[in-house]
Order: C-alpha cells, then sequence, then structure tokens
C-alpha cells in the first residue's frame, strides 16, 4: 500500500508539503503541488478525501444551483465559474433543475440534509422563494447570481440600467413605437432579472412622454418562443412597431428570424436590440447591452470564496459591467 | 446537538430505516425517505457525509466530464444525466473544460487523485487519448458517451448511419451535388463522432457513384462558424451544391442563415439536412436525424450503475436510436 511518504519521497518533498497539496488545504505553490499530484498518479496513490473532510471539516465542493444550462448566459456562466473553482481546487456539484421541480427539491434535501458541500451558488433563485428561506437556514455561505438578498453576498448587472440604455439608444434614433419582447408575465416565472428589465423599458418610455406606447409582448427566453411571439407581433403592418426592445439576446434573434421570414428590411423597417452580447449576435448584426457571464461566475467564486474565509463578514453585493455595442441591427426609423 | 435518534423519533421510524435515508444506500421507499429528509431539515441535522463516506467506501458522486456545456447536445446530455443522478441519490460533480486544456489535466488530477468520486462518466473523449490511459488506470467504473472503447460500457448513436441515412435522402430526392459541411479536419481535434458521420456520407456518396462530387468543407460545430463556412461555399454560384449533408444541426442551421443571408431560395436552390433535431430544428424547418440527448445521459447513468453494482461485468455497448425527419429544408434539386 502506497503511503503519504512514498508520494513525498517520489516528488522531493516533505510529507506535511505533499499532504498540502493534496488536501488542497495550506499553502503550496502550483509547480510543487502538480509534482506531488503526478507523483501520486504514479504511485497510484489514493489519498482519502473523506478521511480529510472529517479532519478538516469542508468537503472541497461548491453546490451550484442553475434553472438549467441550456441558455447561453446559463452555459458561460458555468464556465467561469467551473474555471475559478478548478484554480482555488474546489469541486463543482451541479444542481441543474427548474425552479419548484421536484428534482430540484430532492436535490437541495439531498445537499442540505447531507452537508455534502462547503458553500452554495444559486443562480437566478427567486426573491421571497421558499427555497431561499432553506438556503439560508442551512447556514451555508451563500452567494446568488441575479438577485441581491440582504444576507448573501451577490453579483448581477443592473439589468433596468441595462434596459433602459437600449430603449435610449432607440428614442435617440427617433424611434416612438417602440415594444418590448420577452420575459413571462406570470409573476411567480418571470426572472427576476426579466422582470428589471421590463420596468428599465418603462422607465425610458415614461421618461420620453411615451407611456401610451408602452407594450410588453411575454415570450419565455428562447430564439423559438420569441420568434413566434415576434411573427405574431409582425405580422399585421397596421400594428407593427418600428422597434423592439429584447429582454435578452435570445429574445432578440428570435425577432429578427421573424422579421427575415415576413421580409421585413432590417434596419429600415425594424430595429431590434437585445441585451447579451450572445455568441449569435454577431451573426444576426445586433445592436445589444454587453455583459460577460463568464467573468460573473469568476467573480462569484471569489465572493464565496470570501464568505467561507469569513462566515461573519459582511455580504458583498456586486454590480457586473455592462455596455452598449452597436451594430446594424438598429438605425433611424424610415421617414413615413 | 440533534442526533440520527431524534430525526427518527420525528419521523416516526427506525434508527436504522432514518439512517438508510439519509446515506442513500440500501433500501427505503421514496416517500419514508422525504419524511425522514424532511425531519431531519427541520432538526437541523446534519449527516456527516464523510464519516457516511469513509464507512461505504462510497462517495455518493459521480463524475462527469465534457468538454463544454454550450452546444444543444452536450446541454441536453447533461439534463439527462442530472435527471437519473438525481433519481439514484447520487450527486454530479462537473469536469467542464476543453480535452487537452491544462484546467481539464487539473480537474483529473484532482478526481483521480483524490478519489472523490464512485465513477466516471466521459463524454467525447478521443480514443487514443493519455487521458483515456488514465481513466481506465484509475479502476473506477467509466462509461463513455460517444466512442466505445472495449473496457468500458458506452453509448452513442451510429454515427455512420445517421450520415448515410442522411445522404441518401438527398440522393434519393435526386441531387447529385452534396457537400458535407462541418467538422474540423485536424484528427487531434476532429471529434470521433464527426469523423464517423463524414465517413457516412462519404460511403453513400462513393455507393451511388458520386465518388468525384464529395467534397467536405471544414467548420467547427457552431451556427456562427458554420455560417461563415456556408457563406464561402454557397457565394460563388458557379461552384454550389444543390445539397449539403451537414455534420449536426447547428451546422444545418448555419448554412440556413447563410442562404437566406445570400438570397438563395430554399428548397428550391439548396437542401439542408442536419443530425440532432436540435431545439431550432422545427423554426428552420430543417430536416435531420433526430436524436435524444437526454435519453442517453439516463441510458449513461444506467450503464454506470451496473458498473458499480459489478465492476468486473461485461462493458456494455449501446446504440442509442435515431431516425430521419423530414421537414421542408429539403426537395428535388429545381431542374435546370
Amino acid at each position: 500500500m502506497t503511503t503519504i511518504a512514498d508520494v513525498a519521497a517520489r516528488a522531493g518533498v516533505s510529507k506535511a508539503t505533499a499532504s498540502r497539496a493534496l488536501s488542497g488545504s495550506g499553502y503550496v505553490s502550483a509547480e510543487t503541488r502538480a509534482r506531488v499530484e503526478r507523483a501520486a498518479q504514479d504511485l497510484a496513490y489514493v489519498a482519502h478525501s473523506s478521511a480529510t473532510n472529517l479532519a478538516t471539516g469542508r468537503t472541497q465542493t461548491v453546490g451550484v444551483i442553475m434553472p438549467s444550462v441550456d441558455r447561453w448566459y446559463f452555459a458561460e456562466l458555468l464556465s467561469g465559474l467551473q474555471r475559478a473553482l478548478v484554480e482555488a481546487r474546489l469541486d463543482l456539484v451541479l444542481y441543474n433543475a427548474a425552479e419548484g421541480s421536484a428534482d430540484r427539491e430532492r436535490m437541495l434535501d439531498h445537499a442540505l440534509a447531507r452537508r455534502r458541500v462547503d458553500g452554495i451558488i444559486a443562480v437566478c433563485v427567486q426573491p421571497g422563494a421558499h427555497e431561499l428561506e432553506r438556503l439560508e437556514a442551512a447556514r451555508l455561505p451563500l452567494v446568488t447570481v441575479g438577485p441581491f438578498y440582504e444576507r448573501s453576498s451577490a453579483i448581477s448587472i443592473d439589468d433596468v440600467a441595462a434596459a433602459r440604455v437600449a430603449t435610449e439608444h432607440l428614442i435617440d434614433l427617433g424611434h416612438e413605437d417602440i415594444a418590448f419582447l420577452g420575459g413571462i408575465p406570470d409573476p411567480d416565472r418571470f426572472g427576476i432579472g426579466d422582470k428589471r428589465r421590463s420596468e428599465g423599458y418603462r422607465v425610458s418610455m415614461t421618461a420620453a412622454g411615451l407611456v401610451e406606447r408602452i407594450r410588453t409582448i411575454p415570450a419565455s427566453s428562447t430564439i423559438p418562443d420569441a420568434f413566434a411571439a415576434a411573427v405574431d407581433l409582425l405580422a399585421d403592418r397596421r400594428h407593427r412597431p418600428t422597434a423592439i426592445v429584447a429582454v435578452c439576446d435570445e429574445a432578440a434573434i428570435g425577432a429578427i428570424i421573424a422579421a427575415r421570414r415576413l421580409g421585413i428590411g432590417m434596419p429600415a423597417e425594424l430595429s431590434v436590440v437585445g441585451i447579451d452580447d450572445h455568441r449569435y449576435a454577431e451573426m444576426f448584426a445586433l445592436t445589444t447591452i454587453r455583459q460577460s457571464p463568464v467573468s460573473q461566475g469568476q467573480e462569484a467564486v471569489r465572493l464565496l470564496r470570501s464568505r467561507m474565509a469569513d462566515p461573519g463578514g459582511a455580504a458583498e453585493h456586486v454590480i457586473a459591467p455592462s455596455s452598449l455595442v452597436v451594430r446594424s441591427s438598429t438605425a433611424a426609423p424610415r421617414q413615413v
């Protein structure tokens, strides 16, 4: 049976260093760590992570709760989280299920009852949700991505401001008949970010004296659903808006595909602006509000590690950057 | 301090049952398990999962190695895996990084050196890869999704057959000038499935006496890359094929967007067929070979659990179903 002493000897370090390198606790240089891990691998040494966990009280594991991974924002965020967690030598346990689903309840029961994680990053958990109470009651370090709560650290772009910048870009171009596309009106299912974005649109429309032009077209934030909703919105020429603010780039792309299908010239007859800077945005020449979910994921891990190091410390709320990127999906409305 | 006896009393079950319910080992009805977990939660009881792990030698955790989550296939597969793992009360630790990347090496070092998982599901690991040797050397139950190896269980559609059905659908419609779009020609980076699909195309073209018409257009399997490659392919009317077999639906959708951009009528001037039945396939009226990555994920978990229960058992290789779905992106070529 290979022991930690064998691994240390092969790697040319002390037993204490080898142990630190393999447990991930305490400082070891990246180079030494790699050497020790390689030695452990060569010798087929199996550290008893469970024994280490009992000794340190840590599982070296972070739980990530996500509603889904099949949208650009979530997939990118997950990559950022993973990258930063690997860096910190923490494993990522994924709890990927829709809020309110039986699977999600089960995952939480499992994770919380057995204390399988050292901390939790919860993405887009609804405020006031029973789930949030459970997470807080578990007294695990908690970071939310999306909504801000008093007692947990959080990161998000300023959704209201992002939608205002998008809307005001269209107003500045001379548009008045601007519709808001996407988001689901049911308050229980309407993402908190989506809701804030629609508020931003309303605020800007109202401020510009366009309160009577406000119209919001519900659709889930996927390309096919937004496409279907946009076909309905755009098909009747008499009630067609000259511009659309989309809740996110997927909704904006759905609208662009709908416009092409209906033979509506863009941007001459229709301007569309999104929020995200999705990987398809450039292909569709989409004007959008850029955000970086990869960076947000990395920042969320930094916030969590700081909570884990100092559980009593103050919660931090970080506003992630966002900025307008103008491409050719927006222009002044055609003179009638 | 709350003990297991308190939890058992509150749930109205024996200590042994409560313990089985919380450790996830041994038989307990779903209803009892839920009651015990709820009692544990009410009493803020924390089972020492690390102690349980030492006792059972199990971590109740499965590692999932994936190159990325930002493509439809991977996101859907991950949902299927997660659903089946929750069902089995196993946690999913995600190792999401490109093959050959430093992050991926690090994840494997970490997972294998510390025995943090009971088994591994490896998605699209290249055959002959050093990585595969490491996975096998770790003697952990292993299931691969994609390539088949002698010593591990595996699941995949028959990629050669899928591409043949797609190609022969076009040949049957009367097409002769059929290009294959997607896949990267570098053998180190060419996905094994992509390679088999291009082989299927070649086999069918050759069998139909069209060997001189074979042309493969490399592009990574994303909509924007395939779009760019398709614009190049289709821009010159003199060398334009009448039909395209795409390596996957994302590549097919890139080709359709390119055709629309160039004003090429579909299907009159161009037919396109994909492989996947992506969530956007219907919106683009795409003829495709349907597969279900969600079911494949669930099946992969079944295969892994059977390896975990009987590590010495024979490896199982499962061919997942696939079938042609005809929509309106394909038709007979226009008579010249």
